[in-house]
């Protein structure tokens, strides 16, 4: 229990002890902290660490975990070990890992490399490799491991287990045994908990969980994590189109897809990216923010070209000028919630055409009852502050009409966006603040005009 | 197979033929396609219906399965649906159910119902579940399930599994034998596979995994999930401080976290709630987007209040206000990249005192260059737009200020949150939008003032 304890405090005060030996130059004394965690801690503690500690980090590594730490690690930063590595380094790397691990680290590799890579495995090594990578990495192919536990239907309970105990070792984790076919077709799943109640003599056939179905080896990889969300599964075996067994996926993956589709979400709607390395250097990190921020100066550009527009009204009527952005901003976080609650709901899969109506009807309600109430507030606080019943109006129309097209716009957004295969979540708030800030300045500042002149 | 994708395409095509007859007024057939359903699949269902379709399909569940649907529904889903059961409908969907699921329900109960379910329960059911209220929700306590297969370690592998075979069914996913000694003290785990690899004359000490480690029961659930997530976990043991067995957390359960937490993150920066129901009606929306709303309002003035004390500036020089919304969006652009870098930072874990400072700096100096570099573009473009000099000037300087001071916020505003125990993700972007306004409008406005006067 201590020793639980200690390895989940590692990030923090672990990780001061690591930092403090290696700032003091005691790399003997960090090489044996390192020795004595995982290889998930190790990658852990380097993806925890500047850029140089990352690297005296690495040094101290024993070449033979290096594998082992690479597979535990996020891409990015993972991209910058390997680019460090020749030909040998990497091969070496690649012995005793799981072939969906390796096909991992090989899509980041240059084509060439890859080959070269492939040809130093042996002939079953390589041909697993390559049937994994013939697979889309975000499709339940690219997601599978080839190791599993075949049996026949005709054999008993004892048979099986007399079987199983003739391996030196089962792939983890054993939830199920697969039952094919001497074509290798699949035949169904026996759980190993029914293997281990029911009584030796039973036939595997009469114990066949048909609730166990196979995942279609093309099948996208987050409806194959909603599959074992929904379902509780450990573990899924991946057939073709003609129902071969191929592979199994097991949940540790399924939870890293669901983990990266979570960032995703989060991080693209600040235009980063889920793999971003948190401690990558300066010029790398300039330069991929300063593109989100020429985008999202496009949007301010464009508002302000709408406000450029009414010039003179604002010259005649300065309040305009001090209350013009609250109606662009209540727009902007109206429109935001509505974006995100629909880009979650699309997420876990409860948009359909059956629904959407309500939806919208709904959403346009909203804004309209919202946009009326904080239109009065805003309305007696502009009263108040300018004591002037043209504005009071002017702004409490606008924010209406802004609201309501704010909701609607979060709302169709991202329905509109998935239907031209560009990512909701990256595109929808750049998107929706351009109409928010449109509309917002174009209704007050325009309202402003008619009623002024 | 064709099974297997009719169960995952429920979302869309099995969604719509199910709404068709719910809108013809064929509860009888309704009733037949919900029968084909898995409980999670009616559950989701629910989910993404409409309030009317929602209580017409309930009243077509068979009652015996209302449990498993409550089961696998959202909380705020499934407090519509208990609010409307009497005390009896509550008890008998207990029935059944795991413990830590009666527990979970439970909790949404008032008190004294809670008592009363308890109440209806035999003596032993009733005792697990008080063990698992006791503890709080987000702990490993709260996750834990009380049914698990214990065995002593001076037993064979072959009396080990005669034992097993005794059992009529046994938990799910089996992935290990617990060991205790005769005080219930946990003592190791046995992975399964190593069960059926081992001579049948091996004891079952020989075959302690010493790297499985018991979960503390008062560990919070995010780092349970992180200990999950690292060592590829299916279950783990959970102990008291006396490391006496208590239950075990399986993966199915940490899955569950894993989304949740995702979700609050996303759904907490636009001010909503993780488990808010896609298909609240709209009273009840409206209600709580206005209160996001009226906090928003609150900065938006406080923006409008620092316009207002430059009025007569902008009185002399329109264009000022023409520009004025590109200062302060830029900021709260930059500024929102660094707060959710941070956020996802801190959420894996990987935030301490070695980095922070590194980190800080880091993002001071993306803050300055990209300052700088949009700083040449947007002076660039003001000075083509209203070839002014000063305007010029000042939009460069403010630009420079702005993303410095926003970035620095971005980065320190959840650090600070967190150690007041405000949750960042909810308050940081408020916080910032606040900061981002105020320093761009009195930055630019502060500099236009003093260069024309």
């Amino acid at each position: 229990m201590p020793q639980q304890q200690q390895s989940l405090a590692l990030s923090e005060d672990q990780l001061e002890a690591l930092n403090k030996t290696l700032n003091y130059g005691m790399p003997e004394h960090t090489r044996q902290m390192l020795n004595s965690l995982s290889a998930a801690d190790i990658a852990h503690l380097l993806e925890s660490s500047p850029p140089r500690q990352r690297s005296i980090l690495w040094k101290l590594i024993p070449v033979e975990d290096e594998g082992d730490v690479l597979n535990e690690m996020g891409e990015e930063v993972r991209q910058f070990f390997i680019d460090q590595m020749n030909i040998q380094e990497l091969i070496s790397i690649f012995e005793d890992q799981d072939v969906d691990d390796i096909a991992d680290i090989l899509q980041q590799l240059p084509k060439q490399i890859t080959y070269r890579v492939l040809d130093s495995m042996d002939y079953q090594n390589r041909q697993r490799v390559e049937e994994v990578l013939a697979y889309p990495e975000n499709t339940a192919g690219g997601l599978m491991n080839t190791d599993t536990v075949t049996v026949r239907k005709d054999i008993t309970v004892e048979v099986a287990l007399r079987y199983l105990r003739q391996h030196n070792s089962l792939p983890q984790p054993l939830d199920q045994l697969l039952v094919v076919d001497r074509f290798d077709q699949f035949q169904g799943a026996v759980p190993i908990s029914d293997l281990l109640t029911a009584d030796p003599s039973t036939l595997l056939a009469d114990l066949i969980d048909h609730a166990i179905q196979p995942v279609p080896v093309s099948m996208e990889d987050t409806h194959v994590a909603q599959l074992f969300e929904r379902e509780d599964l450990v573990s899924a075996p991946v057939v073709d189109e003609s129902c071969h067994l191929l592979g199994r996926i097991t949940v540790d993956d399924v939870v890293d897809v669901i983990r990266d589709e979570a960032e995703h979400s989060i991080m693209s709607m600040a235009g980063l990216d889920e793999d971003e390395d948190t401690f990558a250097p300066v010029l790398r990190t300039t330069r991929r923010r300063a593109v989100w921020l020429g985008i999202n100066l496009i949007t301010a550009f464009i508002a302000s070209g709408v406000i450029g527009l009414f010039q003179e009204t604002i010259d005649q009527v300065v309040a305009l000028a001090v209350l013009m952005p609250i109606v662009a901003s209540m727009g902007g976080i109206a429109g935001s919630q509505t974006l995100t609650l629909i880009i979650r709901a699309m997420a876990l899969g409860q948009i359909g055409k059956s629904n959407t109506t309500w939806l919208l009807t709904r959403e346009g309600l909203v804004g309209l009852l919202n946009g009326l109430f904080w239109a009065i507030v805003v309305s007696a606080a502009a009263m108040v502050w300018f004591d002037d019943q043209t504005i009071t109006l002017v702004i409490g129309l606008s924010m209406v009409i802004n609201l309501v097209v704010a909701v609607l716009s979060g709302a169709m957004l991202p329905l509109v966006l998935k239907s031209l295969d560009i990512d909701p979540a990256l595109a929808g708030s750049v998107i929706l603040t351009t109409i928010t800030d449109v509309v917002g300045f174009l209704s007050f500042l325009g309202l402003a005009t008619l009623f002024y002149t």
